[in-house]
């Protein structure tokens, strides 16, 4: 019936990592992960179009989970691959790599990476890393880590580069919500319409919220605001991923919220392999994040949508993404808007 | 991607009141509740059908969220109705009320139950106070408390009865996700057919799972193990809420879990009103509290399934409820399980 608030505190490094580990240690989030097509399959067919790249060569994935990175991989024909995972699905993934006889060349290593010593320098690092809004968990910063200590001077990285991207939406669920309090009258004879402004306060709220926006409901092309090379990006760049952007919108609708969405490119000689979180493609276990402005803009065609957008990790726990927006529509006036991972995240 | 657990301790009384209170501020509970319109109309008619018992009289509303049984009870002719309730949302009954113009009849009290001052003893007492699986959240304590307290010898109370029901059955939802993990193979050409074990033991846990239990899943009539009098339960008794019971199966299937669920009555001269919460019966927002064996266990026409299921609160905090259950199936030994509500509750 209800979802209980929790204090908000302020966290010690450890407390969070411990939070951290601990909630992949459950089965849902790997197979929601390996059920998620489009994600396994461009990471799979991202390391396999590298091969020449990784035949006889050292890997690192950071972050392994069950292995299955590691795995495709070593079937691309590395010589070791160091799976590095902290959480305690380590112990599944050391199961997984020998029931498919690959423990002579997947070495599962359970612990944190900042905290590993390997052997020798690697040649490829691989990971999937990203969070909802590319950079909540901000896992990112553990790859950092590992390229600048373990991987050799021109050494690859799978993916390689990070965009995000920002487009104004409709959204007819909250339209909906909305106005249901105006229809409990025709309902039960109990005249309740006095709380869609409470109601409206409650849903368009500072929560980054995850959901999947369908492609009818964004009102303007995509557009880019920021990206991340992830070979030369720095922990001081997470700090403030930040950038401009102006879209247009198609037609006549009303804005209720800014959606913002990343792709993930692997490189290639030819086409360069793109995982893509956008509404304008199949859904991901990552969906959208959908940031709410506190009423909703009637639009027409044309009219412009643009501002700032930082992403920054939160002051009460670093794993968290918050994200600070200005925007202006139309006439409007600027306004600007902070919002961040509600402390007990609900997957809508 | 992830859920954060969170520490488990022990919570003293006014920080579990707190939690507790803060849950009812935010608009979804309400309009999850006031939208249940299995829920909201058999309440409304519950109330109407007892007019000639509230005309003129005075109703105490306990738990009164947004109002609206308040305002059943005032359209139902009652002289005066004290709408208590000690969160926020006590704000926007008082709006409500005077939207409706209900303001000389309906006075809301934001405060605990357990702190109020009336000026006089009440005719009736009507409250929505059931949680999932009946008990959670137990706001049954303060009904039994306002009854002793304020209500005339012979009042009424509606609804004035609850009754428990178990059934075994057969979740094809979690057998797709236990056969996920083999499927893998052909998807990807990973084999990780060696995480079902794991993942058995991830999901067939100790949870009380709130999900929508769906006819075809259930394996046996539904079998009622306890029934609770509102007028003579006390609060001693909802401290172990016990039953046995006995069910035959349908037919050749697989058991996945025992699920729980409950009925409450108005009363009526002719036909008393009953609102169910039944998997046989439309779906209503307390779904139905599934509690999963630790295996599957295949069954056949008239196999039975027995045992004994007690219902307690829990000893970190009192307004959870736990769940324990003893259960023989077939030739198989007795076995038991103890469940209750996950910290970070997650409605499927």
């Amino acid at each position: 019936m209800s979802q209980h608030g929790i204090k908000k505190r302020k966290l010690d490094r450890s407390t969070e990592d411990h939070m951290y580990f601990d909630s992949y240690s459950d089965v849902t989030i790997h197979e929601e992960m390996i059920a998620d097509a489009v994600r396994t399959n461009a990471y799979r067919t991202g390391i396999f179009q590298n091969t020449k790249s990784i035949e006889g060569k050292v890997v690192l994935d950071v972050g392994a989970g069950t292995g299955v990175l590691s795995l495709f991989c070593a079937q691309a024909g590395a010589r070791k691959v160091y799976a590095v995972e902290a959480s305690s699905i380590a112990d599944q993934a050391v199961r997984i790599v020998k029931l498919n006889q690959m423990e002579d060349r997947i070495e599962v290593i359970k612990a944190r990476l900042e905290a590993i010593d390997l052997p020798e320098q690697v040649d490829v690092i691989v990971s999937e890393w990203m969070g909802y809004a590319l950079l909540h968990e901000s896992m990112l910063n553990s790859v950092i880590f590992a390229r600048d200590k373990w991987l050799k001077p021109g050494g690859l990285i799978l993916p390689h580069k990070a965009d995000l991207f920002i487009a104004p939406i409709n959204d007819l669920v909250v339209e909906g919500r909305l106005n249901f309090w105006s229809t409990v009258e025709g309902q039960y004879g109990v005249d309740m319409s006095c709380m869609t402004d409470f109601a409206r306060k409650c849903i368009m709220n500072n929560d980054i919220t995850v959901s999947p926006v369908t492609v009818e409901d964004v009102l303007s092309h995509p557009c880019k605001f920021a990206e991340l090379d992830l070979h030369t990006v720095t922990p001081e760049q997470l700090k403030d991923v930040r950038g401009v952007y102006r879209c247009e919108c198609f037609g006549s609708s009303s804005i209720h919220a800014l959606c913002v969405w990343f792709t993930v490119t692997f490189p290639a000689d030819d086409k360069a392999l793109v995982l893509s979180t956008s509404p304008f493609k199949p859904e991901t276990h990552w969906k959208q994040a959908v940031l709410y402005l506190d009423d909703p803009v009637d639009v027409m065609q044309d009219t412009q949508v643009e501002g700032e957008i930082s992403l920054y990790p939160s002051e009460k726990n670093s794993r968290h993404i918050c994200i600070h927006v200005d925007y202006a529509i139309g006439e409007q006036k600027k306004k600007s808007k902070a919002f961040s991972i509600p402390d007990q995240f609900l997957e809508v």
